[in-house]
């Protein structure tokens, strides 16, 4: 064998600056184009709680603001994905209203603390090319009985996250038109890639990835979301998280909403802060 | 609500560059440690099929050298996970063995052309801490009739791949001696983040990922991989990579060996090259 | 402890002639009612094919007529799932169209083949409280890029089956409300509960499952189904099933419909035949 | 095609006194065989509590007694399961010490109050063909940190059981031998299937489903389980009898053994009792 290979066994596969690669990158590689993300048919309950600012700061990094010291905990269904041939997956994400205030500008979005979905593809994608930090966790699909609905979410049969959402009143048409019209959502996060070998980021920076959202019809309701802290030794990866969200106190729920629509998520306008 | 947030609410979270973290970045940050992950129970089936060298150089980037035209796949069942709580996952490993020539160092080892893996959590950390190219596949656990041992990976219930291992003679305690006193991998990655908003890489790196196992028991055996080639439709993210394989001519087996063992990831020694 | 234990300590538990209960019967028991299932939203498609007679009858029970040498395949993701909280599970039914032809009445419907379905509650349900042939399979969503959509069905990661439909021409309103008029479903199944310690059964009946289905849109199109016979290893419980429906000649394809829409399934109206 | 369909397309298909079916029948049927079920590797937690007598006499038919006041939950992880190709899965199961007094027959043995598994296969059989009160929930792998183990079960990600067990005094090897000669295992169920279209069972009866176990080691210690009540709307199957469990007083723990072994199940030794 050995005298089959010999100087001219040089890999041949090389990166092209003007090409984009996602791992493994051998097989990969197609010119940049800014695409989106259409997701036809999204079904999501969002729940929001005032919480004491002095927590949240600590959790902010400090190019943002805390615009309001509340937390957004949302539920999505998402359907007819058509990055994934309309397929589907589901989401739970926690976010704090913020401000970006950089020397060139100042954008008005949402934090993102985390995102739990439970198919690894959006998490891969999502981490490494916007910088959302997205984890897994086993999340069920909405349910309900007559007005109640709920969800839950878990790691090995072990659940850290309850959701539970009481609808009643319809919005009009008129208040639909009008979050139509508001429907952009400015979603920050911090991606991260540490060195290898030793400390510190390889590569760290604030990010935005821009969404819009249209909604067909919602619901007003009331709502809340428990944490269940699991502990280091049921979720030795996660046990930090879910105990932080845990001990933010919750000074008062503030709104609860169920909306179906669809999202268009920016990719290709994903970028650096 | 507004006359609460004023000028001091920046956020107060900060990363230090002696300190290491990962997504989600303000839950995090650890002193760096040059861990190791134990896994205390591995079965493997390793297959290995010699190819066309011009194929396999299309996929080795250039400062790797192809040691052999040959194409080693293997199953592992991974349990007894120390840094999962002594949790499992599988996994389906497709390697080539290389030489990576650098300027200042010369090194054997196996590079990764794609592993899929089941569970979301080590896929992450194998991308982005140690460049691995991971990705995600429903991959059954070993079962078998008999010395008859099979596996299979699928997407959304559509099976690309299939492996067969047919047992016979144990390996015996003298050469497993010789096994276990060779069992350093240095498995070779290639750690790539894009830019966001255009093209090239933000990160753009080989790496290198030692691993030592260590086996108690053997046999060898004969055995086969078959690739099914599922298209755009069924699989839009991966479709590529299981063409590229299943377009691999296959020139001959050469050794199929089942083995029940343990292995150290030293991922503190993981390092760019 | 044996003090404790004496004459008195036998159950106190019996079962009542005028209840239903379930396995576990100790913690079940409740007042016979017609009970009816809602399924609130059922996406379907549904794929036909001529086969030969002389193959069909083999499986048909001698107090049934071949209505047709037709197999019907049946992909349905049932949601909004009334009796499970609104939730959903996924279904492959492959039925004949055939005539009951009893003593006292003759019933023209769908005889069972199999049904195959991706949770185990309605398959515990349907076997033992309305004799249809439910099996596990993982289903996988009905998932599309533009009118080609497709499923597939697979066992341990090996899949068995796979089912595209290609549509195309919008069913009118007019022919939408004729299938509505004629939306009455018998599904005939064959209810069979062994001895134990023995050959024979120890009940074992045909049944009647009276459903009705209702239909929002619908769209014709073309389709196929494809099976792959996995063999005894890879599916030892299920390999002759598969196998058979792999044998059956494909004599043409009869007619391929999706349709959006939901269904009553009439349990409390299920009997012996 | 009406034409080709007539006098003679009646179904052709019966089943045979002499033989053994399952559903769908018509693809099934084999000579009756005494089969028994080897489990080839199994890893077992047991945890013992004293209760109130007058609370589980309300859960046993009257033919059993009582043995004693006391509920075993196993966790069970089953694998290379023979009739499975050594495949694997799952269980939790719950039962009391019982004696069933016949009328030509005292047996002693532990009655299943109910059986947890993660898989559908072996649960149509252990409800069909032994009696066994078999439910489906997500049970997770053990796990453990250092010598602590654990476990839990969940449906659609609402937990609803979790299980510790502390080890510590490992069994000695004349204790483990003194223990495989007892390994004779009396596992009693009720089988019952219900009329249809009215009340009243068309099967109702005690079962014996024999086993033998046998144990390469096992360790003493301490342990418990505790149950949450997840209600009607999140397990409208099962709720009651997690709210039965969870409403059981616990008197008091009564030992705790984590073993490694091996089964046989006498599938073919089944028998109405």
């Amino acid at each position: 064998m050995v005298g089959r290979v010999g100087l001219g066994m040089r890999g041949r596969f090389s990166l092209r600056d003007d090409m984009v690669y996602s791992m493994p990158v051998h097989f990969s590689g197609r010119a940049f184009e800014p695409v989106a993300a259409e997701y036809g048919d999204m079904t999501c309950v969002r729940l929001s709680f005032e919480t004491d600012p002095e927590v949240l700061l600590n959790y902010l990094p400090g190019c943002f603001e805390l615009v309001e010291p509340r937390v957004d905990v949302q539920y999505a269904s998402c359907r007819d994905v058509k990055w994934m041939s309309g397929g589907d997956y589901r989401l739970l994400q926690v976010t704090v209203p913020a401000r970006y205030v950089g020397e060139r500008e100042v954008i008005t979005g949402d934090y993102a603390l985390v995102v739990w979905e439970d198919k690894a593809c959006p998490i891969i994608g999502g981490r490494e090319e916007d910088g959302v930090p997205k984890l897994f966790a086993q999340i069920a699909s909405e349910r309900h009985v007559g007005d109640h609905w709920f969800t839950s979410a878990a790691y090995e049969s072990c659940q850290f996250c309850s959701l539970d959402f009481w609808g009643g009143e319809r919005i009009s048409d008129e208040d639909l038109a009008g979050m139509n019209r508001e429907g952009r959502v400015n979603l920050f996060g911090w991606r991260y890639i540490p060195n290898l070998g030793g400390p510190g980021g390889a590569l760290s920076q604030p990010t935005l990835y821009p969404q819009r959202v249209s909604f067909r019809s919602a619901q007003r309701g009331m709502g809340l979301v428990s944490w269940t802290k699991i502990g280091f030794e049921r979720h030795p990866v996660q046990w930090r998280i879910i105990d932080a969200l845990a001990d933010m106190p919750v000074l008062g729920w503030r709104g609860a909403l169920m909306t179906w629509g669809s999202a268009v998520l920016e990719v290709g306008s994903s970028r650096a802060l």
